[in-house]
C-alpha cells in the first residue's frame, strides 16, 4: 500500500489529522527511560489517536554511535504493533543525485520509513532518488515555520514570493511522480490560504502548532480540503512530555477534530 | 585554532587546494578492504597534497546501524595520524533551531569535525546553531554543481537570479558569525565569477570537478582570490577509486597549481 493510501486509511480509522512528532531529548526525559523505552511509551498511549508518526532525525544522531539504533527500533516498534500508522521520517534532506540515493537507502531500505521530508534548494534531480520510490512519501519543505523563514522563502520573484513558486514546482512534480506533499507551517496561515489555492488537491505536513505559537483554528480553516482532509497536523513537546500523553493526543486530536 | 586558520595553514604548508572526498561506497570498494580500512589508505596515501578531508555522511549513513561508527572511526584516525588536515563533513543539513542544534552537537561534539556544508533554504535562525561555533566552519550551499540547480538557483529575483541572493546573505552573516564559507559548483563557471564578485574574500568550497565535468581551468581563473588561494577544490571518485590514489592527488593537485 502506497504512503497516500495508508495515511487516508489511518486518518478515517483514527478519525485524526494528528501527527505525533517524535523528538527523543535526553535531558527532557524523566527517570530512568532510556529513548526507545520512552519512545515506545508515548506510542502506546497515542496510537488510537494519530494519523503518523514522525520521529526526527537530528535528534536521534545526536546519540552518537546508538543514532541510527535507537531509530531503527523505534520504526520497528511502530511497524510491529501499529502497521497500519504511516512513519514520516523528518530529516529535511536533499544532495546531489548519487548522494541522495544513499539517503534513500538509509530512509527507505536500512529505516523502513514511509515518507521522509525534503529540501527544494538543489532542484528535482536532488529528490528524484526519493520521488521514484512510488510507495513511499516525498514531503518538500515549501514554507518553514521558523522566523527565519522569510530569509529565503519570501524573496520576490516575479512578483510573488519564493515559496510560492516551489509550490508550484512541487504540485508540477507530484503530476509526474504521484507521491509528493508539501510541509507548510501552522505560524503563517494566510501563506498557508495560498498555497492551498495553488494544490488544492495536496496534502500539507503543518508543524508550528503549540510551542511555535501557530494559530490551528486558521490554518485548519486555510487549509483543509472541502472533505475535511488534506492536512497532517504535527505536535511534539505538548504531547510526549505531557503529564498524560494519551489525554494531550485525544484532546488536540479532538480540538482539530472540531473545525474540520 | 579556527577552520578558517587551519584550512590556511594546510594550503600552506602542503602547497594545495585539492580537497578529496571520502565517499566510500561498498559497490566501488575492491577486494575484501572494509569501509574504515579502504578510508584509511585513502587518506594515507593523499595526505601529502591535499588542503582538506571530505567525509560525506550520506555514503556513511547508508551503512545503517555502522554509519555512526565508521565515520567517527575514519574521522578520528585523520585526526590522530594528520591532526593539521581540517575535516569537513559533507552533511547538507538545516532544519528549525532546536533540531539543529541537535545537529550540530552529532557533527561538532560526537563526530569532531571541523567544517559541514548546511543548505540555506530555512534562513539564518536555522544556521545559527552552526555559526555561533566560532571555531567551526559553516559553509552554505549557493550555486550547487547539479544540473537541477537551476530549478530554484536560477529563479529571477529583482533581475537577479536567487543564489546571487543567497551569496549576499552569506557575505552579511559572515560579517556577523566570521566562520563561513560557500559552496559553489565548478560546472557553473561564470556564475563562479559572479559569486566571486560579491564575496571577493571568502573561501568557496568547489565541488563538480572530474565526473560532473566541471571546467578547472576556468574555475580557477575566475574564482581564486589573488593572494592564489579562496578555493577549495573537491575531488571525489577520480582520486579515491583511482589505482593509484598517490599519484591521482598529487596529478590534480600540480594540475590546479598551474593556474595559481
Amino acid at each position: 500500500m502506497d504512503f497516500k493510501t495508508k495515511l487516508q486509511k489511518t486518518i478515517a480509522r483514527n478519525n485524526s489529522l494528528l501527527c505525533v512528532g517524535l523528538d527523543p531529548d535526553s535531558a527532557s526525559i524523566e527517570g530512568a527511560l532510556d529513548v526507545v523505552s520512552f519512545n515506545k511509551r508515548v506510542v502506546d498511549r497515542t496510537a488510537d489517536f494519530v494519523c503518523a508518526y514522525k520521529p526526527n532525525s537530528a535528534f536521534f544522531e545526536s546519540y552518537g554511535l546508538d543514532g541510527p539504533k535507537f531509530l531503527k527500533l523505534t520504526i520497528g516498534y511502530i511497524k510491529g504493533k501499529y502497521p497500519d500508522i504511516p512513519i514520516i521520517l523528518d530529516a529535511k534532506r536533499a544532495d546531489i543525485g548519487s548522494s541522495s540515493e544513499m539517503y534513500a537507502r538509509q530512509v527507505f531500505d536500512f529505516l523502513d520509513a514511509d515518507a521522509v521530508t525534503l529540501n527544494p534548494y538543489l532542484g528535482e534531480d536532488s529528490l528524484e532518488p526519493f520521488l521514484k520510490r512510488k510507495e513511499k512519501g516525498a514531503i518538500i519543505l515549501c514554507r518553514t515555520s521558523n522566523p527565519s523563514a522569510k530569509d529565503l522563502q519570501d524573496i520576490k520573484a516575479d512578483g510573488e514570493p519564493l515559496f510560492i513558486k516551489v509550490a508550484k514546482k512541487v504540485v508540477a512534480w507530484d503530476k509526474k511522480y504521484k507521491n509528493l506533499l508539501m510541509v507548510v507551517g501552522a505560524t503563517y496561515p494566510n501563506d498557508l490560504k495560498k498555497i492551498r489555492e495553488i494544490a488544492p488537491q495536496m496534502t500539507f505536513l503543518v508543524p508550528g502548532i503549540g510551542e511555535q505559537g501557530g494559530d490551528l483554528e486558521n490554518t485548519l480553516k486555510n487549509g483543509l480540503k472541502g472533505d475535511g482532509t488534506g492536512l497532517i497536523i504535527s505536535a511534539t513537546r505538548s504531547i510526549i512530555y505531557a503529564q498524560d500523553p494519551r489525554s494531550a493526543a485525544k484532546k488536540l486530536r479532538d480540538e482539530i477534530n472540531k473545525h474540520r
